[in-house]
Order: structure tokens, then sequence, then C-alpha cells
């Protein structure tokens, strides 16, 4: 059978389990496109900007535990997805980018979307390669792949310049074999337990793959024989969580929170997380580290490490029984009455539907959100992590493609949807079950907290570069643009017959909720 | 007077002319922020998303002939900015970016925003610098505003870690002399007219600045005595032109169009375009370069000559007379009925009013729009120039800052539209005078051609990609919903109530051009 190196792509693609691409494709991505309707298996969902397909294919693969493909156009499609790129690679997301490119005998003459691909790529990617020919297309592809698998995880990115995907001669690759993650020397193991036994005031950092149900629940037996503390960083990629799973706190964004929670910690063990908590930004006169300058690092297991191995692992060492039964909180009642971060927190954890996905970029408002719904049914939380604003929207529209049957809540800070708003569009083309919920104040009201922060005091003008009201953003409106219906919501009563009304319906729905 | 260094900054920018600040902050510009509250004289524009500020400083610059100062968050808020700074590299464009950064002792713990700031940077940036403290910053933004204006402009990007902005001692800076443009060398020019003198088919390729009705006015006294043909490239930075003024063609973007076009000729002379005209993607079995292979190529004058002299003293040196008087077209009539790309071109040309600007992003619609409106009352003519599409409603947006008074037309295609339509906010909020024509053809139409062109053979999957109908994007709302009111027009009757309409009344308008 003879193909051309776009076809032989598909092929190896979906060959090693990668069947869902989303995209924003460009005339260089034409062959790309072909390819996909004579190589069956391969779902492909359009964005509207690049921005809200790289954020999709990281909240596909946090969902799906596999890499989505993404299709995007020369440099500057790359560009305009390098800041959910980021995020992702915050999160140790598993993605395969295929980038294409000028024709390798056209690069050369500097057209006008010539721009540095590769360049641009590296800051984000575990694994950069350009393609040089047809014929390699496919094991470039299988080699992609297996980077992106490799624990923990990474951005593979392959640029395709369009020759290699039109010339004849493509062959599809097999498979390659991905390395398990590798498993925490025992002497490690028994350093940690035998620091542990000391019983000095100690913090377990766990991330990633360690915020699944049962790696926690191996940390709560830790935490019960030892005393030990058990912290998450601030944004996780995913978290499994609610009624019934072991519960676990995120060091606080606030930077005087986080040291206050953090305050007498001796050791600083790190389960996953690949640095001890730092604050968010730096600030005039304060540390940068958040546990206190004479806490000492330990690492258990780096990011690549088998983590559910370690803590299990850690737990045997130290000789630790099944732990207790994880605490039983209270739901709470539905509220009522005037929108405020408590009233909204109680409303979310009464009325989130079972093996819900919480994709979470509320930013400054939805701050005490998330430890109220520990006592909500069971879901995943999962968060923006690079601090990139913009993710949300993006996020939940890929959880809800690798999930279908799941409904997905986004939490949604009004500034930060105004970044990718065009992937509502996604979620109303595919039909997706995504509960959309804009926290209209109005303002970025993040960095009023942050002038003050850096001691900046701010007049007239700084104040008018932190306000959304002239004119004001109408959320419903805008969702309507695009196919996505909503309504808003100016008290709780309003927000719970809205939200019940979301999840009796199939696809999209957006709450714009005023406060 | 004691400063920080964010005060130096603006007080340095201030003295240099750089009056104009289009920003999305974050915490890191925090005190960048502030100081525009205690340094008087700089406008501060808000973008909700940095794509609007990078292409909206970049149409400020084209039609105010000064820089910008831009204010990004970090490396990812530099990242959302970089394809509209690929553009504005593309168009020579004037710019100081201003990208908030970690404390310099913060950096190092690679906080979550943390990112390749200065390597993004490089990609579209003629001058990259990291302030490395407050004493320095009035000194570095002098030297990036000289970098910025020196011919033919660059962009200039300083990062600023946030403690060389708020720590104390910064020290305004006096703004640096601006080195002319050098001269084109008169044994340059004397050979280029013996190379014209010749009579052979010859074409000039004139750029950036020698697109200014003075300068086209000396290249048609050229081709009256040569015969030469003058040909700009296919995307520009600012072409004045219209009824009374000199015309230029511009090279086709259809590559069988421009080939055909350039047929024949035998040398092509550069003046200030930095390469002869090339496809803007290579396809299979055609040429890169549009000229015949055996044309040979001249470099008259180089992007950084002074280049209206340039053609001055190529015309002198042939002895050219005054150029006839510009070619009296008639202006049509606007069009009744059936809208498409000769109607609405008709229209335009008929009701564009005097001295407007046209920022076009009309890709594959607009083709014919720009030689009928060679007719039109006379105006301004900027344009997408990297290809990287979402560039028109920042173009426009910033272009209306830059020219209070002036009719700001946005020729715009819906798909391009949606990369970037956080801009229309900033039109209502600054009350800009800006009309946006929608090209609704909901489809990504130029890819049906390019699928053709690249020898592709679509089926339904990939048809599906080019379709943006399922939902159909309801444009007016849109602008609505961001404060900009509109009308849909179906006709070209509507069409032209609307457009009528929108020039009677301040501010933006939408018109969403149903096909």
């Amino acid at each position: 059978m003879s193909m051309n190196g776009a076809e032989s792509l598909v092929h190896t693609l979906v060959a090693c389990g990668v069947d869902t691409c989303f995209a924003n494709p460009g005339t260089s991505e034409m062959h790309f496109v072909a390819a996909l309707d004579r190589v069956p298996g391969m779902r492909c969902v359009l964005g509207l900007f690049e921005g809200v397909v790289t954020g999709a294919a990281d909240g596909y693969a946090r969902m799906a535990g596999k890499p989505a493909v993404t299709l995007l156009h020369c440099g500057p499609g790359l560009a305009n997805g390098l800041s959910n790129l980021h995020n992702a690679r915050r999160a140790t997301t598993m993605m395969v980018n295929c980038v294409g490119d000028q024709a390798t005998w056209h690069r050369p003459f500097d057209a006008p979307l010539t721009a540095d691909t590769e360049g641009w790529a590296r800051g984000v990617s575990g694994w950069v390669r350009t393609a040089s020919q047809a014929e390699q297309v496919g094991a470039d592809a299988a080699a992609a792949v297996q980077a992106a698998f490799t624990s923990p995880g990474t951005i593979a990115t392959l640029i395709l310049p369009s020759d290699t995907c039109w010339n004849p001669g493509g062959v599809p690759a097999t498979p390659l074999p991905v390395p398990p993650a590798p498993l925490v020397a025992p002497h490690i193991v028994q350093q940690i337990a035998t620091l542990l036994r000391r019983g000095e005031p100690t913090m377990l950092v766990l991330a990633t793959s360690a915020l699944r149900a049962a790696p926690l629940a191996d940390a709560h037996r830790i935490a019960a024989a030892t005393g030990v503390k058990l912290w998450a960083p601030t944004g996780n990629g995913r978290i499994e969580r609610g009624a019934g799973r072991y519960p676990i706190e995120r060091v606080p964004y606030v930077i005087e929170a986080a040291v206050a929670a953090l305050a007498g910690i001796k050791h600083v063990v790190l389960v996953g997380a690949p640095k001890p908590p730092v604050g968010f930004f730096g600030y005039p006169d304060k540390l940068s580290c958040l546990a206190p300058p004479d806490a000492v690092v330990h690492v258990l297991a780096r990011p690549e490490h088998d983590l559910p191995a370690a803590l299990a692992a850690l737990a045997d060492e130290l000789g630790a029984p099944a732990a207790p039964p994880p605490p039983r909180g209270t739901r709470p009642e539905p509220a009522r009455g005037a929108v405020n971060g408590d009233s909204f927190a109680a409303s979310l954890a009464a009325l989130l539907p079972e093996n819900a996905i919480v994709a979470d970029e509320s930013v400054s408002f939805g701050r005490m959100t998330y430890s109220v719904t520990q006592n909500a049914a069971p879901h995943d939380w999962i968060a923006i992590t690079g601090g990139a604003i913009g993710d949300g929207i993006p996020l939940a529209t890929g959880a809800a493609v690798a999930c279908p049957g799941r409904r997905v809540v986004n939490l949604e800070a009004d500034g930060s949807a105004m970044y990718t708003i065009q992937g509502l569009w996604t979620q109303a083309r595919e039909n997706l079950d995504v509960t959309t919920i804009i926290f209209a104040n109005h303002k970025y009201a993040i960095l009023l907290g942050e002038l003050a922060n850096v001691g900046a005091n701010p007049g007239r003008t700084a104040l008018d570069m932190m306000d959304l009201r002239r004119p004001e953003l109408d959320f419903v409106k805008m969702g309507e643009s695009m196919g996505v219906a909503g309504g808003r919501a100016e008290t709780m009563e309003q927000f719970n017959d809205l939200f019940a009304q979301s999840l009796g319906r199939r696809g999209p729905f957006l709450i714009e909720l005023v406060m």
C-alpha cells in the first residue's frame, strides 16, 4: 500500500493509541486533514484558536490518561498555543503536537509565515523534532508518542514541513515500547522512613499521579502512622477527591496564608513535586520558599518515579496499618440569598453530581470552594497549573471530550474567560456536557490584591486597568453568540436553579454568576 | 526626587515621545501600572488578551509613525502576543514591549509562571534586554526606544524583573539620538539607473516607507521614464492610496496569478523589500520564487535605507520629468442586490469616507476590494503582513487610537475575527471610530482553495474542519456582548445602510455581512 507522509503519520498515531486530534489547521496541514478521511480511527475536534486547541489537549490527557494530538499551523499557530502548553508542561501532561511548517525547500525563502517554530517549541516541550522526509514521518510520530508517554509524561512537538506530509513513501511505524516509571530505590524509602519516624514536623508534598485516590489512601496511612502533614501544590493536574475519598489540602496561593500554614515545618519531603513550595511571585521583603528557611528538603520520588508505588513502599516500610476511613464531613445544603464565596461553595458542594469533573480557573473568587467540596459527591478536580490564564474553558472542553457521560463544571473567572472564550463554540459544536460558571465580578480582582502585596499604591489610572466594567461584558449573550445557552444568576436561588437545569440537559450551558 | 524603577521607566518613555501604552498587566507589572498614576503623559489602553495588545500596538505605530509601548505579563503573556508581534516584525513596525517577569531573586525558584521569556522574545524582536537593576531601567528604556526608532523600525523587548521596578534608585534617562536612515550610495543609484535604461522587462518591488504618497509619485516618475513595473509585496504595513494618489498593485496571493503577473520579468529591483516576491507557501511542483527563475535580483535599497530619498535620487539620476497626474478612475456607485466580492468592493469604494483607514484582514473574500478602492476617497490601507491571522481587529483598534477623527474600516474574515474577538471590547471601552465588517461565509474558505492547491482530496472529515456553520457564529450578538452595536446585512442595500449608519455615529459599529 502506497501512502504519503501524512497518512503514515495518522496511521502511526492511531496504532499508538492516540485517537483524538484537537485541530486548528492551515495550508501546511492540509494533507494531515485529508489523511483523516483515508485513515479511520481518529476523532478530530476543531478549535477556533490555538489556545483552545492546546488547552483542550491538556484537559483531555489529564482525564484520558493518554495523549491527544494537536494540529497547529506553523510557528505563529504554535505561538498562539504556547501559554496553555506552558500550563500543560507544569501539569506534566502527555501531548503530541503536530505543527505544520513551510516545505523543506521553501523555508529558506523566508515566506511571510516563516518563524522560529523550533525555538518557540523548546520552552514547553520535552521532545522536539523537525521531520526531514516522508519516509521517516511514521517513525518520527512513534518516537513522539513514546516520548509523550514516558513518565511523568511530556509534550512532544513534531514539526512537519509540508512536503514531508505530501510526498509519497510514508511508512507507518509500530508503537515503540514505553519504559515503565522507575521505582524508587529501597534505600531511599528506608531513609525517608527513618526521617519520618523521628517525628519532627514534616510535610509530604504530593504531586501529579500521587493525587489519585489509591496513593492518597497510602499517604494517609503514612500520616496516621507518623503525624506527617500532607500537602499538594497550589495548582494540580488532577486530584481524585470528594466524599469517601482521602482529602488533600493545597498550599495556599496567598503568600501570608501559605507561610502561616507551613510554619514550624522542619522537613519537606517531595513525592513527585519537582521543588519545595515556592511563592507564585516574589514580593518585597518576603522569601521565595514558603516553608521555613531552616527546613531541610528531601526527595522520596522525582516526578518520573512510580509515585503510587513509592507511597505504598514507604507505608509498608513504616509498617503502617490500613488508614482509618476518610473523615466523613457533612454535605452542605444549597445556599440561598446573596452570592459570595461561601454561599457559592456550599451550593456547588451540595449540587455537584456524582463523578463530575471540576475544571478550576476561578482565580480569586473560588478559593474557598475547594475545601468545602471535599464533602461533595466524588469528583475529579483539574486546575490551571502554570498560572497562564485562559486555561479553564479549554481544559473543560478537552476533559468533556475524554469523558463522555460525565458532567464537567468549569469554575471560570471573567477576566480569564476572555482569553479563550472561543472554546465555548467547540463545546457547542461537539455538544459537550460542560457547565461553565463565569464569576462575573467585572474586574481583575486578583490584581487589586497583588497591588497591595507589592506595596503599590493605586490611583485612578491603575484602578482603571483592573476594571472590566466599561463596558460590561454580557457573558450570557456571548455564549449564545457561539451556540451555548445560558442564564444569569444574581442570587443563590437563581444559581441553584440554573445549575440544576444544566445538569438536566445534554450539551453545554453557561451561568453568569453576578457578584 | 526619589523614584522607583517603574517610575523612571515611564518618565523615560514619555520623555522619548512614547506616550501610548497598550496593556494587559499582571502581578509583576503592578508597579508599572501604579507609576502611570504618578507620572503624567501616558495614555493607557487595556486589552483583554495579549494578542489584542500587540496587534493594537502594531496598528498604532503604523499610523502614528512612532512606537507604542506594550505591557505584558511574564513569558506566557508575551507568548499570547507573539503571533501579532510576528506580523509587526514583518511590517518593520516600531514597538517597545515591556514584559514583567519574576523578581531577579525569585526566578531561580522556577515558580509556576516562570518561562523562557527571553527565548520567546528573540524570534520577533530586533532588540532584547532583561533589566538587571532599578538604577539602570531608565537607561534600558531609552536604549529600547532608540532601537525601536532606528530605521527601518524594530520591536524592542525589555524584560523587567519585578524588583527592578519596585526598587528605589530609578533614574530617568534622556532620549538617545536616533541615527537617520542611511542614504543609498550614489554609485548604486547609478547602477540601477543604467539597468533601467536598458529597457528590459524589470519590476521595482516597493516596500514599507516607499508606499507613501510622495515616494510613490517618484516611483511613477521612474516608471513613466523607463517602463519599469511597480509592485508592492502582498501584505504591507501601510499604503497611502485612493483617488488623486499614485496607485500601486500588490503581488497576488494566489500563486498562479502571481506567476502570471510576473511572467517575462528579467530584473527584480528591491526598494526596501528584503527579498524578491516568494510564494506564501510552497506547493508540490511549483517554484518558491514568483518571478521567472532567470530573473536577476538587484538591490536599490535595503529596508533600513531612506527609501523615499532613494526613489527620488533614482528618478533624478534618470532625468525623469514630473510624473503625469495619477490616473483618474471612476468611483463606482454603491452596489445593490446580492453580496459578493465585486458588489462589496463597489460599495466600499463608493462609500469610504475621506481620510479613512482600511485595516485589511479579509483573507479570501476581499481580494478584489483593493483594486476597486483605488478610486475611493484618499485613504490608508494597513494589512496583515505576516500571515498570522487574528491581526485585523487589533490593528484597527490601534490605528483608531493613533488617529482620532479618522474612521477605521476593518475588513475582517470570520475565521480570523475569532482569534482576537476580544479586541471589540477595547473599541467599545475607548469609544473608537471603527467600523468592523465581518465577512461571514462561515467557513475557512481560504483552506478549501489550499486543499486543492496542495493536491489534497478532501472528504467529509476534511471538509468538516473548514466548516464554521455548526453552530453558526452570531457576530452581531457577539459584538453586543462586548458593548459594540451592530447589524446584519444580507443584501448590499442593507450593507450600504448600515455602513452609512456607522459613519454617522461616534464609536465602534459591527456589520455582519452574510454571504
